[in-house]
């Protein structure tokens, strides 16, 4: 089945300890669709302005990706700048424009409206509530927010979580959407808010899952050179919704192995700048990957 | 088969986010000793001085743990002083006092020197060497350190790691001794010293273990309520070398469960002030956690 999604696409310029690039290809919508592609067919809904150019689209010709929700219009792009010291966990925004996604408002075709799988990236939650009044009955609403929502916004955040079925957000997110120190603690509490199932993004550390089952902990891959985090996170939820939504599946099982997938597809990310690497990939390296996760976290049971 | 433990008995002054404790027992050898005789006979060096009581002796009794290498010398017993913030991963050393310790010269018992697994936890490489000299033809040798013989001892450091077959060391040590920022690169180097496994403890974020047949990766467990990682290390040790000694194995596969059974009992030491959960622990329990640690990390391979 199809999978929804629903972001940003921004031209970035990163400079991290390996080397810096200036307005390359990024955003929310982009990292996840190209990631969600290697699994099923993706529908994007986002804004771009007349600056955006046939070649910087060109990452999305080829695959299993649907642009006519991608809007064009009058203005210049969303320009995201950000550093990262030694630690790749936290990126230091120097500058953000927001040009033409400060008036985005998501109108989705008609065909999208029926989509049983829907992914709402980081954007203001009114935003997401908007999206939501115009699926018709998804099978899995997935979101992500982060501490500017959380803080800014918490209202309105909080009642868009009630129609939420899994939250992907990281542990500082966690703690602040919970008010509580404890990850566990935290991810009770979120669950309490809607969301049947929290997914904790912990950079380098992995990611845990909670959900009906328990909770379940992927370890990060572990990369020899590391370029740039940036996208990350959209990543892991392209791979996770992805995988999902191309199995049709939302059982137990299913998430574990979304989990390990969103963890291969981010540590691909990880390892170029900008989808450097993440538009390179063959089905089998991504498979590879997955049965390297599979060796990396065996052990046997007890007798 | 028996383990042979060599290292410090402390009594811990210690103050975390969730409360503090005054002299309570602690050191390398004594959180080592009671998380490896779970699993196994251990043979404790260390040395403690004449104001250690009957009762703080009695953490040891009715355990398999042999005390005929523990000495007692004129003078204080070894204290520690320590605080950790919000971040529990992070001790801060408040004061120091090595007392009896500070003349501490490893001897063994004769029948110690026929151990085949032993275990030198962090103390002056210069008495690791010594512990090595004294033992006839152990079938494994494990030690840990620590950035002040890092930095502090370095040459005599590395001469002691040449004969060292498995080191457990954390993230920040793993990058003094290698020169390397990252881990899997670091991992490299150290095993390029020497040991040819090395284990990355990385707190609430699991550990690492780097052997023959690759990276192998266990989280930590969840705890909603940790009071106190004092030990937690050496605790992880003590589980990892006493499965090991008891199942008298050291393949691959043996490692594995042993980093899981560290795992399981490092997790038991965080839940309370010094040895009070490690020291109260059913048989059940620690097997019950473990298969909490198959559940947490199991998913399915690709079809």
């Amino acid at each position: 089945m199809a999978l929804l999604v629903v972001g940003s696409v921004a031209l970035d310029s990163v400079r991290t300890p390996f080397g810096e690039r200036q307005e390359v290809l990024g955003g929310s919508a982009t990292y996840c669709s190209v990631a969600a592609s290697y699994f099923t067919d993706v529908n994007v809904v986002a804004v771009v302005g007349e600056d955006f150019t046939d070649e910087q689209r060109r990452i999305f010709a080829g695959r299993r990706i649907d642009l006519s929700g991608l809007q064009t219009v009058s203005g210049r792009t969303f320009r995201w700048r950000g550093e990262y010291s030694g630690n790749l966990n936290v990126a230091r925004t120097v500058e953000t424009q927001l040009n033409v996604f400060g008036g985005f408002r998501p109108t989705l075709p008609p065909a999208y409206r029926e989509s049983d799988y829907v992914f709402l990236a980081n954007i203001d939650p009114d935003l997401q509530q908007e999206v939501l009044a115009q699926v018709r009955s998804p099978r899995l609403i997935a979101a992500d927010t982060m501490n500017f929502w959380i803080g800014g916004k918490r209202d309105v955040l909080v009642e868009t979580l009630r129609n939420v079925d899994l939250l992907f957000v990281n542990d500082a997110e966690a703690r602040d959407l919970s008010g509580e120190g404890n990850l566990v603690t935290s991810a009770m509490v979120i669950r309490a808010m809607g969301p049947e199932v929290v997914v904790i993004k912990r950079g380098e550390h992995g990611a845990m899952m909670f959900a009906r089952d328990g909770v379940f902990m992927t370890p990060a891959y572990p990369l020899e050179k590391p370029l740039d985090p940036t996208g990350a996170g959209d990543t892991f939820a392209g791979g996770f919704m992805g995988y999902l939504a191309g199995a049709g599946s939302v059982t137990g099982p299913a998430m574990r192995r979304a989990m390990v997938f969103g963890s291969v597809m981010a540590s691909f990310a990880v390892e170029d700048f900008s989808l450097g690497r993440l538009s390179r990939l063959t089905e089998e390296e991504v498979r590879e990957r997955y049965r390297a996760f599979s060796r990396m976290t065996e052990f046997e049971p007890l007798p």
